[in-house]
């Protein structure tokens, strides 16, 4: 069955990237690369880096065979197409070169029509202008039984997460604590009512030094409720 | 050897309780209960309820001895004294009543002097009016070779975390996004500059369907760097 999944590296905090810089936002990619928010990134990410499994992706030799690989593998396998956020796409467009990681269709959800942009190895970037909904119902047809995936970033993933499309959120918990970041759990995108929640069940938990690994399934909103702590059932009372 | 300590359930988005209402405050605790801080709150620490561990110190009969109940005593019973935040013993000073659940000597930091309250079954309440590092080392020689456990709230343990004075963090982090709600790594009490973020490893993670328990040291501050991707070591150089 396909699901609708998404995981995301995020600081011990909450934050997917560091603090977004006021003023002029720094030009190419190594202005960038020295932002507070690459700072945060690239701490939060640092397990992936190693990981044998992503560096094959991107062409670059070495790299370790452990559980993080194995976890950046088993994310590629089971994604048959992805869904990505304008933003990311914008940025990772020119370093990822002719042979972008996924392999695969990504459909990327943005205000502007753009013909489809064949690349190398299985991937293709398809622009879709109808909103989150739409891209995910392509990305499915497009999957061919696999997952589709939610790339990223934050913002569509809090986007997909509020409209209740998103089937399963595996979060990636680096031990750090960032202080000033971009949270990927927002509650500014999450729109939610006070007293209301989503609920989830943690159905997988794989521990390493670098990274703990959870994931959930999304089971959707719900209202709070008030609880009696136990209080009805008093030893008097039994 | 006395390590100082923290624990607190946290929603996946980081929150230990709803939002503060706007407004009055309610009044006396059926008020509370009711309040959106309380919602957040009771959910967060549902896990708790129905542990014997927690049961029996409440005096409440019932409850299940599972895994998470063996979390709740392992914390009770490593714990040799308590530091607690000004709010947190207000809010708890009638309910807990003439047998409060540490069973320990309790470090209230606050700025009212007040003689120490002496209760049954071992907690007796002091007041430290110079300070958290005061009460951590009033409370290290009271502990008698235990740990030094920060009872709470949110603020005393950001205070704690912000002067490096916690040895050890665990978070039970329940499955729940809240959106809005008080946050335990407010990035307004933690005092990290630009580019800095506090550095800590997890050495024990407790899966439950109820609660995922991640415990880590705290190994402090550090500043974030720039790292290049693993762009070095490409299949061309090797």
């Amino acid at each position: 069955m396909t699901l609708v999944t998404a995981q995301m590296s995020v600081s011990l905090d909450g934050c997917y990237a560091g603090p977004m810089d006021p003023g002029p936002v720094p030009t190419g990619p190594e202005g960038w690369m020295n932002s507070h928010e690459a700072l945060g990134f690239m701490r939060i990410t640092r397990w992936v880096i190693d990981a044998m499994a992503w560096r094959e992706r991107l062409g670059f030799a070495g790299g370790e065979r452990n559980v993080n690989s194995d976890v950046v593998q088993e994310t590629f396998e089971s994604a048959g197409a992805y869904v990505m956020g304008r933003r990311m796409f914008d940025g990772g467009e020119v370093p990822w070169g002719d042979d972008p990681p996924f392999h695969a269709p990504v459909f990327v959800v943005t205000h502007r029509a753009r013909q489809t942009l064949p690349r190398e190895g299985g991937t293709s970037f398809t622009f879709v202008t109808d909103g989150v909904e739409s891209a995910i119902e392509r990305a499915r047809i497009a999957a061919g039984g696999k997952d589709v995936a939610i790339a990223g970033g934050g913002s569509l993933l809090r986007q997909a997460l509020e409209a209740g499309l998103l089937d399963q959120l595996e979060l990636h918990i680096a031990p750090v604590v960032l202080g000033e970041g971009m949270r990927l759990l927002d509650p500014a995108g999450l729109g939610l009512a006070p007293g209301e929640a989503i609920e989830l069940t943690p159905t997988r938990v794989i521990q390493t030094p670098e990274v703990t690994h959870v994931r959930y399934t999304v089971n959707g909103r719900s209202r709070l409720v008030s609880d009696d702590r136990g209080r009805v059932e008093t030893s008097e009372e039994r």
